[in-house]
């Protein structure tokens, strides 16, 4: 199956088991709204690259794992998107959970992501426990305090901190707990080895980020442009010029790739990362990119 | 130890894992403030009270069971507080989260809470792993979709439903939970055959908890008086008048006494129970309780 398809598939298996007839439907809904649709779905790819390198010997375990990743990260972005933090319409083209479903079901709706999360996890790794507590505690650091998500998004409520570093810290914790997560569901003998991977990756996700925002066509954007500049934001652009930030991202992409640690497929992933990673540059810097 | 004395050193056990100099102090504080204080810890003493009647024989999965319990309750009720919800300024005779801490960082606190509550789990069970894909599926049943807390409260955004059956349920999932888990934490054969036990306490409770709104002075309730009329919800005393609700929690409580499941401590249980059940009635109505 292709990687995309068998992470699809894997969430379909994760809501089966919340989408039945008893539960009040607009929660199943709302939750159905945050998770599928244009996601690009970069984390669970990830995932899944790196369980494949390290031989994928249990694919329930690394489906499971593949799965909590892009359901956590789908969960910070229905609270994130609320009117008390970004307040944001539209997200990835659609109107964000909070406009269609209200705030009470939005808050709901993150909840139960991040518990749909856990459940995922603990049903796929019922085959391997020994596997279990390692990757529990992977992903629960990515998004709870006092350094996941959580704890990044609460430092913009505290004074005088350097926000930039909070902002980056933000998606490189979750890319870095992707790649820890693959290694762990695959058995690798020493997963947080694989953690520089995914933290490069999520620091040149920013960085691409920073570049669609002021250089992508809003309509494949799915959300306004200029965002960064509107909300104050720090923005690798404004730093470092169009042509700064291509370079940093990619030197970003040159360490990720040379930090992957010996595995029986590290050739492929290295050619795969370098391939993925020329789609986080919009369409209209490709030429300048190349 | 002592039971209580057990479930605070097993919260702050949890709590020491993210209170570290690194994470942002404001959000860290929150999370104290929601979990620790006047709260009764009825939930975790009987995850605790199970465990022990099955004979406790890994001390570190029953508590990280119970105080996982208890982190899950704490989370419900920041949440449920919030202005999209019931508004509500005062918990347990103190200011709510967001009323002391502002909407972001309540938002956030449930949701680290939610993360702890699992990471928890996780570490506590390190030992045992193969009590824990039991224990993470009875906990997330409790909370998320489609049975638990959120679905619960998510009914309450729907159309045409008896929300009185709601309202029960929410109480009864996270007692049931409770329950299970302290049969899961001490590796009892049949877990699930403990659910009967939680789910009649926690309805029992929920009558309790209506005696006290229209009985109770305010200042030990810690919260105003006289709130479930207000709200336009569903009260057992005004269903069956006080006395009609003093029969039906000793219904309840005898009901949840008998069904206990065969296991080394089942008659100190028993007593157990009726001894802890008699504190649920409000003082000013303790002696037509008698």
């Amino acid at each position: 199956m292709e990687p995309v398809n068998r992470i699809e598939a894997a969430l379909e298996t994760a809501f089966a088991r919340i989408e039945t007839p008893s539960g009040p439907p607009k929660l199943a809904a709302a939750m159905r709204h945050a998770v599928f649709g244009a996601g690009q779905r970069i984390r669970p790819r990830l995932c899944l690259a790196v369980a494949m390198a390290c031989g994928d010997d249990m694919p329930a375990v690394t489906d499971s794992a593949a799965a909590a990743v892009e359901v956590l990260h789908c969960a910070s972005l229905v609270h994130d998107d609320m009117p008390c933090f970004d307040n944001a319409d539209v997200r990835r083209g659609k109107p964000t959970v909070h406009k269609v479903y209200g705030e009470p079901l939005a808050v709901l709706t993150g909840d139960a992501l991040i518990v749909l999360a856990f459940q995922t996890l603990a049903r796929g790794v019922a085959m391997a426990p020994e596997r279990m507590g390692r990757l529990v505690d992977v992903v629960a650091a990515a998004i709870g305090a006092p350094a996941g998500l959580c704890a990044g998004q609460a430092w913009e409520s505290e004074p005088d901190v350097d926000l930039a570093e909070y902002h980056r810290a933000k998606t490189g914790v979750l890319f870095a707990a992707a790649t820890e997560a693959g290694g762990a569901a695959a058995g690798h003998a020493d997963p947080a080895a694989w953690r520089i991977l995914g933290a490069r990756l999520g620091e040149g996700y920013q960085v691409a980020d920073d570049l669609r925002d002021v250089a992508a066509d809003p309509e494949r954007l799915g959300k306004p442009r200029g965002q960064d500049a509107a909300l104050g934001r720090p923005n690798a652009v404004a730093a470092l010029g169009v042509e700064g930030a291509i370079a940093r991202l990619k030197g970003l992409v040159q360490e990720a790739v040379e930090s992957i640690p010996q595995c029986p497929g590290r050739d492929a992933l290295q050619a795969h990362i370098l391939e993925e990673t020329r789609r986080f540059v919009p369409k209209e810097l490709a030429r300048q990119a190349a």
